[in-house]
């Protein structure tokens, strides 16, 4: 069987709190065997924005990505957060390197094309360098990865976390029993959205479909799902989404949604 | 002899301007052999600065850094900057990985002790990882950093370009010949502060000392050289300081102010 690894993507309001986040480093750095952190930050961002009297105009979720506010993604992201992440991560043992999709041509996007919305600068993913996070790995070394990309003329654009981890887990499934979970603030996908006891802790492909069906899964959650089921059929051991905070569990299967083909 | 590397520090007001920095690139990655790039950012982060309504303090040309404005130099020198010109270097054929001190332990530091001045968050170097500098270079990266470090606990802090540069350089000199190139707005180091023409085209280290007790080198072109003449003590070959807009022609020394122990 190969070599298994886990590829933990972050996001939501984890990163706002300085002692969730240390607690969730400690998970992180406790999983056993080769991992990926990749990390998102808007709330920040926005924070930022607000401060320096930006407009943040969101469609379906998604932010729009003018010039001024590129600049600020690019430095909440690739800087501030993806820095403090690697410097905790480093001081509590976890060699940990710091890249955005830019860096080295890790992943290479294009701006997005829409035929009625203009997201401005938002990239979507041509192609991870799947060698080069190898090469890192079997070095030893954990990558931090920050959702900015680069197109081939050098323009950076924003490109989303929850993307990156997939194409990230879907590049290296083919040298990887690859695990990917989704941990934010959340117990998992709930049956009813007003029950937090309600987490659903298995779905097979023929669920997903059902659930699909009877409308039980909720609009914000679909996108996150469906990205997750891509990565399934494109050889992805499992997803698991669900609490940040309880990392452990969520990887030991005691805790969270399970997302799997077997 | 020993392979050749050159590691260039660019400063100034050359980062403020999109054409001379596309210019300064283009000669960056035409240059022979094992490379890297050492960035600063100054401008812009105090521009962020007041746009954000946060005061800054200069003590002896150094920023103090408190907790906002170490996020600040953060987010401007460790993303957008960074990002940008790896960005830049990769979409022009040189593949470039973006990092700061903080990533995985390339610089450790502690923050700044002094008997009467309070620097805040201001990191003095420990140590360089060379051996992780080297396996990039081989591997046909070329780093690009960010004089952003960290200290055991996890802790941010602001550490000088020009030190950072010198830091490397140090590091290198037991594997590669290393020459290092201070790339700014200015000519070189002026005999005459009125005549851009007066470059004194070489330094030995004899010169250095007349030209101290003469009183011809300014004040601010003081850390500089001591920088400069500490790291070819220490065996590095010779550094080049002058405008990073003739970046070949300071390498090839047919431009700029060479010192050098030979």
């Amino acid at each position: 069987m190969p070599e298994t690894i886990t590829i933990v993507k972050i996001g939501g309001q984890i990163l706002d709190h300085e002692k969730n986040l240390s607690g969730f480093c400690e998970q992180f750095i406790a999983l056993p065997g080769k991992k990926i952190l990749v990390h998102g930050g808007g709330k920040l961002a926005t924070a930022l924005a607000e401060k320096l009297g930006i407009q943040q105009q969101m469609v379906n979720g998604r932010r729009v990505t003018d010039t001024e506010t590129l600049k600020i993604v690019a430095m909440v992201y690739a800087g501030l957060i993806n820095k403090q992440l690697v410097a905790s991560l480093n001081s509590k043992g976890c060699i940990s390197l710091g890249v955005c999709g830019a860096d080295a041509q890790l992943i290479t996007a294009h701006k997005r094309q829409h035929p009625t919305i203009e997201y401005g600068w938002v990239g979507d993913i041509d192609a991870v360098n799947q060698q080069l996070l190898i090469s890192w790995l079997t070095s030893g070394i954990t990558p931090v990865v920050a959702p900015i990309t680069a197109d081939a003329s050098g323009q950076l654009l924003n490109t989303n976390a929850d993307t990156i981890a997939a194409a990230l887990a879907t590049a290296l499934s083919t040298h990887y029993r690859v695990q990917l979970v989704y941990a934010f603030e959340r117990e998992g996908v709930l049956r009813d959205l007003g029950n937090p006891d309600s987490v659903i802790p298995l779905i097979l492909p023929a669920d997903y479909r059902e659930l699909l069906a009877q409308n039980i899964i909720a609009d914000g959650m679909i996108p996150k799902l469906e990205n997750a089921m891509d990565t399934l059929s494109k050889g992805v051991h499992k997803v698991v989404i669900g609490n940040a905070l309880r990392l452990s569990d969520l990887v030991a299967g005691n805790a969270g949604t399970t997302l799997t083909n077997e």
